[in-house]
């Protein structure tokens, strides 16, 4: 008996309780099954915004929470819709319901992390993707319609749009949970209000002209989220110590020397040729499925004891949050320096300067707080009339917006600032 | 015995239960004197928004709770500049709280709504100076510090700023509790957080500049709260009825028309040469102590059933909420097209054109995000630097934010949308 | 044309922002209807909690507000009842929400606090059905059902449940918006939890098991808020104030003092043989749909010059919250204690013994958390058997929770204290 | 150079942002020292609500931020209790600050689920005290008088009840903090009001007459906590699901098979006499610091596809939330029932009965709201009498409050369900 069999559809629409929206019903028995698979369970396993517990404790929520708060945002959106008089049939509710639940459930530990590290040259939209695929297999085609809606295959473009767009359910939900968890209480933004504004015209997304400065407030929430949540030095610092210990066990598997680690991280420490290629996409979602961040956590424990200085100084740093120094640069920091440095932190480790580089490291992170080359916010005013936020807004210029912002860091090991201080 | 005398001062550091901040203490014994004073007790008959609540109902809420909150925060930013080294003595800590507490004692009827109408050529911040010295007596000179620190005429620049700039205590309180009261959370400012982010550099209040993206926050979420609470169409057209309403009486009080009135309304209706000049001061306060809220609304409620059509359409249109139209416009409504509405107005209601007048309102109401002619806000660097938050923001434009947003509105009777499309 | 005929009805499905809940849509048309009658919107002007804010200074929220969000309980609790399986018509869900919109209408100002004063002989629920039946022969008929329910006279008895009973829609919103507005944030009841476990057996509203521990915290919240906010000493004392300076305005009145007072409360304090019999239906709400909370303080600031030392002396207290000392008793006052303090108020102030009389107070509040004679609170187990929620809590007990607690306060002028001392 | 050399400790009085309580300021550099401990940041590894994310997905806040909340709760009392007139000096306060913040380091993987099963016949408190003690020595004894109070052996009794007793910061914060994340709402408690009124008479904590609605609303928010969330049925049988799985793995280990587990979780699993012996303290406490929830989880993953299929099911149950049915029993199931279903079990999985025990499971819980056995809660009344709460609560009764409710459950694997009918 398949897994649509297990349950009957009545009881399927159970009601969750969460801290942020208060109660939220379960819209279709077949989201009840998508979420009992344990392709979706692992979303518990996953931390919603990897490392930033470090410096906001209270961010410990999961991708499984954040994946369920979207679902229910979604259900608003229909709503308000459809309350326009635009036509949504059941049959898309629930697939468009489907795409956003799903849209982010290829994430691999530590969310944003690891991405383009352990999994090369794959994002974790395309994972996305082949677990959709996968799981319709299993469900006999019921999410064909939404696979179709995530490609943006699918006729009605702005069911789309509320999946993925500027404006989209995925951030209507994070930047508002985020907000929750982390405390930074100011970068919370009007979900809810903004949803009451959506219409659509000419198959487009659209935002009422009421609701110019909620978006305003979006974007300048987000903006503050960014720097001052997801980008945050310290944050940006223990990613960087985590993915170059990671780059550095995976090296010393391929000298190999056989550390230890589960055998879900272990199968992706392995270099073995052709492994994320499609053909061999089962096994891929297969060990994928076991990964995440008890995976990382679990391993960089024993790891700090091992006797390679590099690898035990890096697990050390982020089990025991013994981060390294990370400061803000103009510019990124020049060779000369750079290597300056490497030498220091050779000579005191006692390690080749080689090994020693992957411990200075100088990371530029960038972000913009709006892009008109993605798929636009559109504004429609009293007469119908649509225009980009941008023109609609007094406030905003495309121009400044649009900008992206760089910063540039210098990471490394807290005892190097001792050894440069001795050494002027 | 004088006010001071008459409870032990111990018993006077009690704790007021704030649905924002939680717990609030009375930090001086003389704040408890002061609270306890008609003048300021007054401020409990105040809405802090005016009418407001007839677009948001929650937006009840008093001076006197905004009063409070804001020497809350007054106490914040004390102890946070006393961390980074620079002294207040308890004497100015006292005083600067005083200042705050008073600063807008001087309100009158709905908040901003009166001002310059029943209360000719006298600002409500004058009106508080004049509070602040009539209290000064009364308690022997206790309040000469904090006079001195509201005229910024203490040596301690930054303890005005405190009181008032463009980033003191009594904006940092207001958006909040706006926010919290009307339910538009998304408003919300990090108060808190901009308050540690607080220091003093040559005399004047400064921001870190970890701090620049709750600015950046801040000054958006105040423009949102502009737009959407305090210049909402209905509010500012409500204002319109409550203006107008006023000024029909009193042309009715110079006609000899004794209509109904408490009599401190009845005060302030009358034209009397010199009533409000220096030399009177003392009677002024006597009236103005007794004038709120209460008394506008319940002459208004007497005079929906008198006999002057332009009154009672007013008076009826502010009590029970039959509000006028309110439209906003592209640019000031043309003479031309304001005539058309007049006579169409007079016809219907059998009066005369001239009546007609201020039953058809064009208005326009502005608001800018940011003035660098007013106390400016200023960052620091880590390397001590000063700049204006304008520069020092990649995101805001000192040109766009200073820019001064008008938007026009007609105002008129519900009954001229019907006549005017029976007329084309 | 009547009210009905204003508007079209597709424009009445607005939305309301409530800080308590969020968004609230108004569900019928009708429902707008109503909201924008004057003897509706006059519930804007009647604080929800009456002098409450004197202690707690964010409870100034009005019984309009209280009355909407009960209304959109109401929706939620349709919901989950029509889920159950349990019939409730369009028809029906609009009467029952009718229903509790108007429940309270009846309410004079400040709410409970002069219920059995100024309107003698005549509840707070008898000027609701007033109204009511007003109302509906205003709107042809159209709360018929309405009224049937209200009265329980409708023959699905669950539906009065809803709008009257110790679970009603009334009781879950005000308990959670007092605790809201007052910042006593513990007294917080879990509404939308207990609305989700209610269901419908025999015609009466029952609880399931689940639910046991949510209304335990609801019994014993409410009980907290009784005795920490409604029937706090000081909001008791004040409320004294109010009812013995009104008393005293009546006597005034009686004996041929025509003391200021708006036209309403003029219409309330005068003695007229046959005002509020039935036959005077009519002219009786034309007045009382002009009396609100600005009446009463309008009139009290101008009594508190008047010559009358009793008057001045309560209004006094009543508007610069000059409150009497309030202190609780073992047991009522000896009528020699009683006499003694009269006694020295009179000589005090130069009164008849009469006089002062009124101004040494001996008050008792009483509360229960729960009875039985009440419409009770039935719980249903896992096999569908009812019981009483103090048969099926191990915790509660019928015995304590129906208890009459009783309270004795003693209320007098501040400077009596001073007497009693030096007397002593 | 020991750890308190590392930094100048001018730069440890850091803030930490919390979702609960805002802003929470670390007060003395020891305690920034011990927080930056391995033994210290191991706490962010241990959900501090074990399993109850799989009912409440937003319960995946950790010990660590527990920890950091009762340290500030700790803070406002000592404030609260200083200013009552009771000397603490600045080093007490330090010590029971570090008493606090120390007090649950001794928890094991997901918080009490494990206590008496990987690690027997050792609570956490003991552990606790071991890791006091090993952190005292490194810290030169600046522990001593931390861990006296924690023994309660120092002389100020009331500072040990602050931290251990029946209404010590521990449980203020963790009910405050489990109602936040959980989003059961009215759970919440009124820790700071309760704080509020705390005061010493006789060296022992008290609770000011005022403080006893807070009190019975504590009493009851608690016994709704324990009911509905802590002791929630699902909950519950998460946790039996996880116990037997480790019991099945120490089985198997006993056996000769090395099933795969982490370095850490592998040294619990194995039987080796005196491992947890006061000799062996170091040792012990050197691996206890590796152990957390990474480590369960990461070998559980591996053992869902282990051959034995006792510990592959219950592997499974953990890892993809299938867990197993869980019903209330009126009492503990008899052994002739348990017994018919332990066979069908064996027969349907092919196993032996003495494997199949493990897999159908009965178990009770019980729960006392307050026991007389324990640190009494005293309220004080205005004349400094001293009653316990439940003589000076008129609602609460010893005998009910005090009551041990015990409920008893029945898990097995769902599969059981359909077997059962069939059996019928």
């Amino acid at each position: 008996m398949g897994p649509m069999g297990k349950h009957p559809s009545a009881n399927k629409l159970k009601i969750i309780n969460d801290p942020v929206y208060g109660f939220i019903k379960i819209p279709f028995p077949l989201v009840y099954d998508l979420i009992a698979r344990p392709e979706f369970q692992r979303l518990r396993r996953i931390r919603q915004l990897g490392l930033t517990n470090y410096v906001y404790p209270g961010a410990n929520h999961s991708r499984f929470q954040h994946a369920i708060g979207a679902m229910h945002l979604m259900q608003e959106a229909i709503k308000v819709i459809r309350s326009r008089g635009h036509e949504i049939s059941t049959e898309e509710a629930e697939a468009v319901t489907l795409a956003i639940l799903l849209h982010d459930i290829g994430h691999g530990p530590f969310s944003h992390s690891l991405e383009n590290s352990l999994i090369r040259d794959t994002s974790h939209e395309e994972i996305s993707l082949m677990y959709m695929e996968s799981l319709n297999e299993q469900f006999q085609g019921a999410l064909d319609t939404a696979i179709c809606i995530f490609k943006n295959e699918y006729p009605k473009h702005f069911l789309h749009q509320l999946v993925s767009s500027q404006l989209d359910m995925d951030r209507l939900d994070y930047l508002k949970r985020d907000s929750f968890f982390t405390g930074v209480t100011e970068g919370v933004i009007g979900s809810d209000r903004i949803i009451k504004m959506l219409n659509v015209v000419d198959d487009s997304l659209v935002v009422d002209q009421k609701g110019i400065y909620s978006i305003e407030n979006f974007l300048i929430a987000r903006r503050l989220m960014y720097w001052q949540v997801y980008l945050h030095r310290t944050v940006v610092g223990a990613e960087q110590v985590l993915l170059t210990m990671l780059k550095r066990a995976r090296e010393l598997y391929a000298l190999g020397d056989r550390i230890f680690a589960t055998p879900a991280l272990s199968y992706f420490l392995e270099e073995v040729p052709g492994r994320f290629q499609k053909k061999n996409q089962d096994e891929f979602l297969c060990w994928f499925t076991l990964l995440d961040d008890n995976d990382i956590l679990a391993s960089a424990k024993v790891w700090c004891n091992h006797s390679d200085k590099v690898l035990s100084l890096l697990a050390d740093g982020l089990v025991n949050r013994s981060l390294f120094t990370v400061q803000l640069e103009e510019k990124p920091v020049e060779e000369e320096r750079m290597n300056i440095m490497r030498k220091l932190v050779a000579d005191h480790l006692d390690i080749t300067e080689k090994e020693a580089a992957s411990l200075v490291i100088s990371e530029s992170v960038s972000n913009y707080a709006y892009s008109d080359l993605d798929d636009r916010i559109s504004i429609m005013d009293k007469n119908g009339q649509i225009r980009d936020i941008t023109e609609a807004s007094d406030m905003l210029s495309l121009e400044v917006l649009s900008k992206n912002i760089q910063k540039h860091f210098l990471c490394h090991p807290r005892f190097l600032d001792e050894l440069m201080v001795k050494n002027k």
